[in-house]
């Protein structure tokens, strides 16, 4: 595995690559790999000839109180992991090298980017599509591959890669879970022993509004009010910004399970201590 | 020529070229085509093995009291006049084909957007800067040119471009003028025949700032307002949006001649009756 920490080595590489007809996969990530990148990473070998990874812990889509410095990193680890999944190059650029000195361009998905994890997190969606759309740019890669545990960021990128008539294909990989439910995410790392135990709750919420919805419950404003309850019930729950229903595809929210619906998607965002967790699930109605 | 109607036409053309070798050379425009717009285009075809133009009036870059809908449009005669400087093909999509129903992405290079024209026409270049981009992937040109009569247009691209890790150069080419010193425009069409004689003022303008920098002037703010006078004593000069010093690459205000300048752009916004025209010169110090 080739480590490219600049731009236009990468680009050189690249077209390079391209040139010669290779198929390239591209699995953007912040580090701290887990299961969740790794199993993205499999996706990427299996349909590609090259596989990228990239690893920059993006500035931009971190608010002013948010853990942009302290967020887990461990290159060695990730390195490693990654050549054992057998990524063939990985760009992991300084935020210098991304940014430079003068950056003043940003890329931009309206609406989408305000509801769920972007009311909370104003400005979130707009530092991820920017750096995105400057991965691809420097990788451009055939196919992208993003986990569905990041629901609203995988259709937001979706949108973007449509309206900006951009040559390459998103897929997007099942969320990966611990045994008791947990979402694999690197902010796990955060969670005290007891707050592990307790974060199980945004799996439980997800599986009672499936349950719900499945024994035939049309009313989901209902299920979000019996969720409601549960989630202040626990004590390790801090904040609850948001648990919703919406509309799989275009986002739009949901009220009533409607006969017109083929899937909903439910998603729920909290703090459990001062860390914050996000998970999602389409369920099949 | 081939004319193209269609992204995915475009696309399936493009990437056989690439394929090819070929070196695309593309003149993006909103049609009624001058003087001005050919120069560029034989800019390209000395440059490149294939040339592109657009022909698109771009809705998102109008205000809402702009004149979209009376823009000027004779594509019969800009498909005859591109012809026969040998453009190769001409992309002229529906707004429909290059929008669609669910639009939402914006493409934005922040402060440089805001100042100058953009002062005066709120989210202008932020509907630019996303056409452009939008044709840039459907192209992908290795040079695109622009004028320089759009002097913040064509540096706010330059900074898109490297801000955003584009493939593509940006060539910029001269203004083209009248004899009387007018600079082309698709917008002088709009103009009676008395304030066309009048328009030369914006040229007058620039060139009185020029001769008092040359004669040593170093005041900037003095120049302002000596140009401020003339521009108020002329009765079809309806409103003076603005005439302003700035640095040519960063577009930052300039008050006084200093001597590590080179040059220094001076640029002017006004409407002469119901047309809005504008003109900038760069100024060697």
């Amino acid at each position: 595995m080739e480590i490219i920490r600049k731009i236009t080595k990468c680009k050189l590489i690249v077209n390079d690559l391209k040139k010669k007809g290779c198929k390239i996969g591209f699995v953007p990530t912040m580090g701290f790999l887990h299961e969740g990148h790794l199993s993205l990473i499999r996706m990427a070998k299996k349909d590609c000839d090259r596989v990228f990874i990239s690893i920059f812990i993006n500035p931009t889509q971190f608010g002013p109180g948010e853990d942009f410095k302290n967020y887990p990193r461990d290159i060695r680890r990730d390195s490693s992991l990654a050549e054992k999944e057998g990524v063939d190059y990985m760009f992991y650029p300084t935020v210098k090298e991304m940014y430079g000195s003068d950056h003043k361009t940003v890329a931009e998905v309206k609406e989408l980017g305000n509801i769920m994890c972007g009311k909370y997190r104003p400005g979130h969606f707009a530092g991820v599509t920017t750096v995105v759309l400057k991965l691809f740019n420097i990788v451009k890669a055939g196919k992208a591959y993003f986990g569905q545990k990041d629901y609203q960021q995988m259709i937001i990128i979706k949108r973007m890669v449509e309206d900006l008539n951009l040559d390459i294909e998103i897929v997007s990989g099942p969320t990966v879970r611990e045994k008791d439910g947990l979402a694999l995410s690197s902010r796990n790392k955060y969670l005290s022993a007891e707050e592990r135990k307790n974060a199980t709750i945004l799996y439980e919420c997800l599986i009672l509004a499936k349950d719900m919805i499945e024994k035939g419950e049309k009313d989901l404003e209902k299920i979000k009010k019996i969720i409601m309850v549960k989630l202040k019930g626990n004590r390790f729950v801090k904040n609850i910004d948001y648990f919703e229903f919406r509309d799989p595809r275009t986002l739009e929210d949901r009220k009533r399970v409607n006969k017109d619906y083929k899937n909903i998607l439910a998603a729920i965002a909290l703090w459990i201590g001062k860390t914050r967790l996000i998970d999602n699930m389409i369920i099949k109605v």
